[in-house]
């Protein structure tokens, strides 16, 4: 299997790709070739500087433009043809390798990811699948920002793909699916997921009905489906509340000698926390819906954090999601012909 | 000036609203007289088991029927006439009170605001002001559910009905208001917030343009303006948040004997925490747009939550906060007809 690596995506980038790149040579031995793509002198300088060896498993493939934060996805991807992310994208277009990473500009992902591969037959809009831990193991939400208008149909697409995704990748027999909204009660929410309850009771999901925010960590569920506006928002403030919490507790905590010394006793039990919330562990979101394997991973990633992006590339190819997403999708798009 | 408070909304009723009443009795001193609605019989019963005294400034008004949380908002105003909530609010209506507060339905709350007492003129729909605790003070998310499919026309409302809140409630000389978004750049978003950004940078209020997660903890912001959907889902996922990490920790704590110690040193801060997350302290989110003080509370109100709703519903009438809006949203008017 051959894998490619968007090595200037991400806050710090090309150091945090390299260094997850580093790690994932030791731990991914199924992949035989890591591309990495960005500027070739400077790539090879921080292949130096990292010290990284088993250079025969590394190929450099120069892109010298790099898409920043303020150009739409469409930009990104009509106008910097020469990028890291559209040569990544171009890599498994022309089946060189079978999955792709970046750290970098989602939207510009999203839009390579749509645009150069097309979109599995039957599916109208890619979603992202974000996972959030939980109580009993790990939650999708999906879409987390790739459809910020998705209509009822699209969070159907999204409910057999994140189900396809969860049974094959993770082995649940029977992928639990809820639909996120303000109450639990059918009648519950706008317009949008109202039509969109409607239309999951018929589909092909093993569907639970609405959920709230706390069932994103307390309920065993597979995936998590929303529009793309809704799914970015709510990661988000997930996100921030945790951050702010830990950022209240460390205030609090120095505020006192005694606090402090307690605190330090009970530090294992803080960093174990904040290691189950972190994004590093996950990794990465796959884009679900394209013809082929794209994996979204966090701007500010960690070495740790691409590696494991790498590592759930390489969990789609081998649990060939994108066929079995595709039957899925195709039985569905027949039996409602 | 009268408050009258629904004595049976809430999840545990008549016990905890007649605990805040108790404590309002003390620290409201501008309140001459609560009402309270609920069953004679088991209000009495209520107060006498908790010896609240100072029983000239607490007067029972009658009402038998209980709106449960399957009935809509509708069929809980049109149907049951004499809740405690729909008797509550007509005593607003029938200008006895001048505040209601209600930790019940909030559907109910809100349709029995709105239908019965009407919306302030130019108002399209009312929206709920819920409060989060922020580095900066206190930001309202706006709105909180009220109304999960507004148009940009009633974010740029709630916007300057949140403004107007804050400023005359909180003193803050010009609210600085931001719109929840995907993405701080101009051009984020769904269609919505797309002509939303439009319409909010000629209205008359403090743009700050958009805001992601981090900055409801992180900005110095007061108002956050967003669709109820949006609203909502993002305050049970804050909420959803916070209550998971305790849990961890909690469990990751227990798992250690120097850990529990530890945690035992340090439990202060974690208190600190708890109370700065916690509700209970906002105690209320008030109902703005309507001709009338609507204070909703949150279903697992405590005693203290109850009398601090109490004592925002008493501000909000301290500072004429519906005259004030009605003001803002007339001139607003005015200068685009």
């Amino acid at each position: 299997m051959k894998i490619v690596l968007d090595a200037m995506g991400g806050d710090i980038a090309p150091k945090n790709p390299i260094g997850g790149l580093k790690l994932a040579l030791e731990t991914l031995k199924d992949v035989e070739k890591f591309y990495i793509t960005g500027p070739k002198d400077a790539l090879e300088a921080e292949l130096d500087a990292q010290r990284v060896g088993q250079r025969e498993r590394i190929e450099i493939v120069p892109a010298n433009q790099v898409v920043d934060m303020h150009d739409s996805g469409l930009d990104a991807v009509r106008k910097k043809k020469n990028s890291s992310i559209t040569v990544a994208v171009d890599l498994v277009k022309q089946g060189q390798a079978q999955a792709v990473v970046s750290a970098g500009h989602t939207g510009a992902s999203v839009t390579a990811g749509t645009l150069m591969l097309g979109r599995l037959e039957g599916v109208d809009f890619p979603g992202i699948a974000s996972p959030m831990p939980n109580e009993h193991g790990v939650c999708y939400i999906l879409d987390a920002g790739a459809n910020p208008d998705a209509t009822a149909r699209h969070l159907v697409q999204y409910a057999i793909m994140g189900s396809t995704y969860a049974q094959y990748v993770h082995g649940r027999s029977s992928p639990v699916v809820g639909l996120m909204n303000v109450g639990e009660e059918d009648s519950k929410g706008n317009l949008l997921v109202k039509e969109a309850f409607g239309l999951l009771k018929k589909a092909p999901v093993n569907f639970k009905g609405n959920v709230e925010g706390h069932d994103i960590f307390e309920t065993e569920l597979d995936v998590i489906v929303c529009d793309g506006f809704t799914g970015n928002v709510v990661l988000k403030s997930c996100e921030a509340t945790a951050k702010a919490m830990f950022t209240w507790l460390k205030r609090e905590i120095e505020s006192s000698f005694v606090r402090k010394m307690g605190a330090l006793m009970a530090q294992e039990a803080f960093r174990a926390v904040r290691k189950r919330g972190s994004y590093e562990s996950y990794g990465g979101s796959p884009l679900l819906g394209v013809k082929g394997v794209v994996i979204i991973g966090h701007g500010s990633s960690s070495p740790v954090a691409i590696m494991n992006a790498l590592r759930v590339g390489m969990e789609a190819v081998t649990h060939e999601v994108n066929p079995h997403i595709q039957t899925a999708i195709t039985s569905h798009v027949f039996a409602h012909v």
